[in-house]
């Protein structure tokens, strides 16, 4: 049950939308400019750094959704995503996503606790500043988007379909403003 | 040492805003929809909160600035920023207040930790659902600057008389991007 009167039935983030428009249009803005916008990383890691993340904050809507994405996006070694969330050292993606991954983890303890050796080895591994900062945007942002969704108790739908289809939505037409008829 | 190569001597965020403008314009907007926009927490109120999880998650730059925000918006009532950073139990707010800014560390810590006892508690207060709403997208949202500062380690003043003058910036003119000339 929803902490505040969001609109039935409608899962996360979309039905924190529908709550206040005015905050979420930024949230979805900042989600399709730092998802989809210009970068070094590919959409697909740029999913894939979201439902890591995600699934560190234990964030079971924005995991599942994000996963979802990535698989999408990743297509034919969409199993990669699955095994990097089951485990990230032994998963098939390369030493700089690696490094990026482990900023990414530190960034969802706490700022302070990224390292000049963290940063050090994802250089090391052909990192460079983009890199570094787009990894720290979107760790730092999905610990705002997963406080968000379940600091609020808003609605995880449980059927893996259901994030199939957002996962299709999110990868064919990125971070759209919901509307009452698309909800 | 800021991790990344941005422009010495421009603290925090502004930075940031600075290296990657196509991001931070969002960050911004959102910073004074949420902290200026239409609420029924007074723009104080919600610079008190910023500050309190700030001061939760460690981040030097976001505390200092939002609490000297906080005491120019506060005005005559400004020493009581301090009496909730340094004693949030004893400090000199309404009950109210002291459920949300509950409510705020408990987002801190992760979404899943706000119960709905603390719901409960912050509406036998008199909280309604646009307060817990802001209250937790508040919490939320510092989650993420705080990371975002403290993750690329920017630059961080020690001497207080910077943020008290960033404090009359945000007080009178609120979030406003920066530019090469006013940073």
């Amino acid at each position: 049950m929803t902490y505040i009167d969001v609109p039935a039935g409608v899962p996360g983030i979309r039905s924190l939308f529908l709550f206040r428009p005015d905050t979420g249009k930024h949230l979805y803005a900042l989600a399709q400019e730092l998802l989809r916008g210009d970068s070094p990383l590919t959409p697909a890691e740029r999913e894939l750094i979201a439902s890591y993340v995600s699934s560190l904050n234990q964030c079971m809507f924005c995991m599942s959704s994000h996963a979802a994405a990535a698989r999408e996006l990743y297509d034919e070694q969409s199993s990669l995503v699955d095994c990097v969330l089951s485990d990230v050292e032994n998963a098939p993606v390369s030493t700089k996503m690696k490094s990026l991954l482990q900023i990414a983890a530190r960034v969802t303890k706490s700022g302070k606790s990224v390292t000049q050796n963290d940063i050090d080895e994802a250089r090391a591994q052909g990192a460079g500043d983009r890199e570094i900062h787009d990894t720290v945007l979107i760790a730092a942002t999905f610990c705002m988007y997963n406080r968000y969704v379940d600091g609020l108790a808003s609605y995880t739908p449980s059927d893996p379909s259901e994030y199939k289809i957002m996962g299709q939505r999110l990868a064919n037409a990125g971070y759209q403003l919901p509307n009452q008829k698309n909800s």
